[in-house]
């Protein structure tokens, strides 16, 4: 349904990186299924994994593959998450690796696999290496529209976000892609996502701005709380601009870029959940007034995991109570519930622990019927406070996930 | 839908108690809505209450009645929680409790307050004040089964389970009902249970009895994670029976008594769950092999919150591989994935953390069609083990949760 979500954008190249996506045929015939990515030699890359600790096969490769020598070759199918598949799961994404690295030239370990799709089923190799030498053969620098196309699987519309900025005089791009739309809730790192910018920038400076980036964008969604077997985020530098290579984090010119990078991650973050599986509604869970900004994450989580707020808000319902319910089992010690304060849009419900007396049923509904809600949770203890985006629970979630084997 | 839920049975008297059920029209004019229960001087009652730091004022002030002297009634309505109602909420409740002693000649604080049902409304004094003299005028030994009907709520069937048994040539009986079937994880207490037996049992070691059973019982169901504001659970026992007063916890009276009183409390948890909203399948899961009971509950509540697998078991689809991602997830530390033992019902699906080679979709398949579902997990680090049970996560679930206001 992606609530709120425009087409897609023009999504600028970034020089020094060339992507090709072609049809392999992996899951279904003529669905766009493949993708490889081609970094320029020289380039900077940042990259983070799932914390889930039964992690997909490709996920072991690439975590391997990432501290033995600077990545080439970006290497993405759907249909298939390669997890649950054990020792020849191992084999097979590595023969993937190997299929590639044949075609272009470098060693297997240039290669960083990723795989995403349906659990437990051994990765259709033989496919994989018959696409390949389409997918190489298409590699463009005008190639992310069908790469975001490329890495879809439940999503109904591809995600990508593209800025140019200035920074000292010269020009920068920073583009990236995101697909992902159930089995939510990134932990650390996100469902894939893949951002590149060209500008200079050293290798730890590059993946310290990951994550920071992704702490408050890919580490605050959830849609289902289920945290993916198959989640990676890679952030590319390729170094192409005239912009002098940024080394140091505190400078004027990282914090500019970061920032502008850190922005693009919250959209694409956003964009998995506006397109979250059956959702009707997005919304962002405000908790401020914490002792500490885990204890306003975890109870931002309780609220957006909660099936109860998750089916009220699908009923555009202003159940309150089942809000309020979710923060007092959240597992805050000591937490002063005669305090708290509730905002749902700009209604003020609840104040001092109970119903706000000027709050209506009325304003409650008419909060509660728009298509982008703001929960908005005062703990009034502190000076902390964390944002979590999440969406509402309908029928279709059920639908999607008990009709279909994803 | 009531996975496997049988007509209630014959629910024995326990001498000492008397049951009294009327139609106070609270929610809804015509339902049975107010129970009182009497329990004779001298008995022992052990109580258990929400963990949830957002507890309703009936929760605040039978917490406070509980501690200052033991209680001659328990006054129960269902149609209104009376939480998030804060000042007025413990003023409303204790009008109810002092209205109930006017009746019964007794002092406020010898009466437990108990509410179910919407959050965030008045609770409705008035008319529990009128409708309490023809619930006190019902009081009986034999009002169980009307009990068990007017603490209903979204209930689709009432739950109560009796037993008899005899100890030291002593016949010794013991009755339960139970409420609940939304907004079901209770934690360190229950959704609304009442049990009562005729044995003589002191205070303390009635404490110790209904705090071990707890916690294998209710404390080990989930329908949806969302822990209740309201829950509680009391355990009475009379004396009237002629066996002698148990003192000793390690007594082989005291063990025979409490395995008993255990399994009416894990067959009353069982039975929310069979009637949980929406289920059309009751779920257990078995972890075993863990480092400690604890991981091994965390691993099982993982599993049975996870939508994805909840809505696969909706559909009867062996997708083991959202099982496995849900065991990934759970935070256990230094887990072996290689070692992982699963099955569903008698199938083998996973075997050192992937697919066996001898699994067929075919015996998942049939594993699944069942309505009841054994779902047993082998961590393989230990010695400890811990179930669950749960039910499945249906359309009706979010029809139930969307389209009222409950």
């Amino acid at each position: 349904m992606a609530v709120g979500l425009k087409a897609l954008s023009a999504l600028h190249p970034v020089a020094g990186l060339r992507l090709g996506t072609t049809s392999a045929g992996i899951k279904k015939p003529g669905r766009r299924d493949l993708v490889v990515m081609e970094i320029t030699p020289g380039a900077s890359c940042a990259a983070v994994f799932t914390q889930n600790a039964f992690c997909a096969a490709p996920v072991i490769l690439a975590r391997k593959h990432f501290t033995q020598t600077a990545p080439r070759y970006l290497l993405i199918n759907t249909g298939n998450a390669n997890a649950g598949t054990g020792a020849q799961g191992l084999r097979d994404t590595e023969a993937c690796c190997a299929a590639l690295a044949r075609l272009a030239g470098c060693t297997t370990s240039e290669v960083l696999p990723f795989s995403t799709g349906v659990i437990g089923e051994a990765l259709p190799v033989e496919k994989i290496a018959q696409g390949l030498p389409d997918a190489f053969a298409k590699l463009s620098a005008t190639g992310w529209e069908d790469a975001a196309h490329g890495i879809m699987t439940t999503d109904t519309v591809p995600k990508g976000i593209s800025r140019q900025l200035t920074l000292h005089g010269h020009p920068v791009t920073i583009t990236g892609i995101a697909k992902g739309s159930g089995m939510i809730r990134p932990d650390m790192a996100t469902m894939l996502a893949f951002i590149a910018t060209d500008a200079d920038v050293a290798p730890d400076i590059l993946q310290h701005c990951l994550n920071d980036a992704a702490k408050v964008s890919f580490n605050r969604i959830t849609v289902d709380g289920d945290t993916s077997t198959n989640d990676a985020c890679v952030l590319i530098a390729t170094g192409t601009s005239r912009l002098p290579r940024i080394t140091d984090s505190a400078s004027a010119v990282y914090k500019t870029l970061a920032s502008a990078i850190t922005e693009i991650c919250v959209e694409l973050a956003q964009a998995i959940v506006r397109d979250g599986e059956g959702a009707t509604k997005f919304i962002t869970i405000e908790v401020s007034g914490g002792a500490s900004e885990e204890e306003c994450a975890r109870v931002a989580y309780t609220i957006a995991h909660s099936p109860l707020v998750k089916t009220a808000f699908f009923a555009s319902d202003p159940n309150w109570g089942r809000i309020l319910a979710a923060v007092g089992r959240a597992g805050i010690a000591d937490l002063d519930l005669e305090r708290i304060t509730l905002h749902l849009g700009e209604a003020c419900i609840v104040r001092n622990g109970a119903r706000a007396p000027d709050y209506t049923e009325a304003q409650g509904k008419q909060a509660m019927s728009a298509d982008e809600i703001r929960v908005r949770v005062d703990l009034k203890r502190g000076v902390h406070s964390s944002t979590v985006w999440t969406c509402d629970f309908s029928y279709d979630y059920v639908r999607i996930n008990a009709e279909y084997r994803s």
